[in-house]
């Protein structure tokens, strides 16, 4: 007997059978990735650590959301594993933990794989451009997410995820963006440069001031010293990245929207330090340098704070 | 019958029974000037809080350096009983308690009235010209001391005091210099401005950025790039006090040597900071922003420091 079963039938087919999707890295951006890509398509999360590829495979993925708290099964591998059969690969690792994935990358892809690349800061950028593959989309994570421990995951601040071809011959964008769950939107951006720009001055505003002065984020807005300090920073970065006027109040005004939403976080770099982990202000702050150093500008207070940041992080 | 005691003799003639010296502060400096001027001459210690004057009254002072305690009788009296008959007179209260001296000097002081100010930074200097009284010197203090409580002084590091006249009618410097104890030496220089800036740059490199970055002094020297702060941080200072080449390396290497000598130790900033007192920075990179403003320069680097120190006393 047949049994024409609704999640053979429907659900199956809306999951697109045929699409897999790998994630490399087990952060909390990967964890949130996987949790709800997993509804539509078929995920295997690939990690480095054989310490959480177990936690994971035993218990599942733990998400939570204020009260609610869901469990998932999802494939998971390591990352020495990950063989680029999948169609799409999203890269949730930091920075600095990048190397190994572009000579993967180099040594098995075809140009049937897409990828999308969500790491903060703009260096990765023109190492990205080396690769062979051509089908690189980067984009920018707005989500509020906390790694509990090695399988849980908590979604703090509901955001999207925003995307941008780096080249037009993107086949695979179309595919992932929609209102497939409100939680998770991944919305489509026409300009790769000006979205990462944009998180690279929030970044770079929010991330090494909060760390030097172990504030949450909020106190940059609340204290009026600490405003001052952003405002001025503003006006550096904003000769650095030879932004208009026009750019540089839409960045600013951005920046302090993000700030008053996660007025009460502690930004990812100050946790980095507090716990003692690297940070990315090579490829946010050291960024800035670089770029500065290239078009023969001064870059004082950018390197004031790189240097407390790198200082902090090595003591 | 008459006893030729050799106190009533000797001793007292040593001292100079006509000079009297009051000393206006009963913080570590003023308890360690008065321990050490009270063996030449008659001393008595002006504090705010009658808590510390019953304190001092009650136990006497008590000097710690190393294994070696002593404890001493000294006059003790309120400030507001000062009536300016000593014949010189120790300010050592911090910056933002000199308004209320000034006032008084104004009202009660004669031309046979002197003044020693031992304060950090520069912004009183013009103030002090504005008193009646000529007969004024002012002072670096090179000691480390601490005050543990409100009758103990503990000598950490012997240093000396330097000072110079701000004007050439001064009588009682001569008085004050020399040989007296090996473990408080009182040195003459010649030219005011060049000590106060000296011990400036020194205060405006090691304190506030100890105190930004919670930091013992010899971090500055120990980290590279904490290093890389207080190098990029000297140029800003040299270019706003107008400094020369051979005035700046001077400057720095003076610098170099107090912080190897105070390695260990944590800035009075810094302490400020983490016992949440007012910190001195106003008259500190406060006076060099108001310089760098005055002569139309930029002091980017100065600005945010102060904002860093002026946010976190404000959080």
């Amino acid at each position: 007997m047949v049994i024409w079963s609704y999640q053979k039938m429907v659900k199956d087919d809306i999951k697109g059978v045929n699409m897999r999707i790998a994630i490399i890295g087990g952060g909390a951006i990967g964890l949130l990735t996987a949790y709800f890509l997993e509804e539509n398509y078929e995920v295997t999360i690939y990690v480095r650590s054989t310490k959480q590829l177990q936690q994971l495979s035993n218990k599942g993925l733990c998400y939570k959301r204020g009260d609610k708290q869901e469990w998932k099964h999802i494939n998971i591998d390591l990352f020495q594993n990950w063989q680029a059969k999948e169609e799409i690969t999203f890269v949730t690792v930091k920075q600095y933990h990048l190397e190994a994935i572009y000579k993967k990358i180099n040594a098995c892809v075809t140009e049937n794989n897409g990828f999308v690349f969500l790491q903060n800061g703009m260096s990765h950028l023109q190492e990205i451009k080396k690769l062979k593959t051509k089908q690189v989309m980067v984009g920018i994570v707005e989500h509020g997410a906390v790694k509990v421990n090695d399988y849980t995951v908590e979604h703090l601040g509901v955001g999207a995820i925003k995307l941008a071809a780096l080249y037009s011959v993107n086949s695979f964008l179309k595919t992932l963006v929609g209102d497939k769950n409100p939680f998770f939107a991944i919305q489509e951006e026409k300009d790769y440069l000006a979205i990462m720009q944009k998180k690279l001055v929030v970044n770079s505003l929010v991330n090494p001031l909060t760390s030097i002065l172990g504030i949450k984020n909020g106190a940059l807005l609340e204290n009026p010293y600490f405003y001052g300090l952003i405002t001025a920073f503003m006006e550096e970065i904003a000769v650095i990245l030879n932004l208009s006027e026009i750019e540089k109040e839409n960045y600013f005004f951005y920046c302090v929207d993000v700030i008053k939403k996660t007025a009460n976080n502690k930004s990812s770099m100050l946790k980095d330090i507090e716990e003692k982990r690297s940070t990315e202000v090579d490829s946010i702050l050291g960024y800035l340098v670089q770029t500065a150093n290239k078009r023969n500008l001064s870059a004082k207070l950018t390197e004031s704070y790189y240097n407390m940041v790198k200082g902090k992080e090595s003591s």
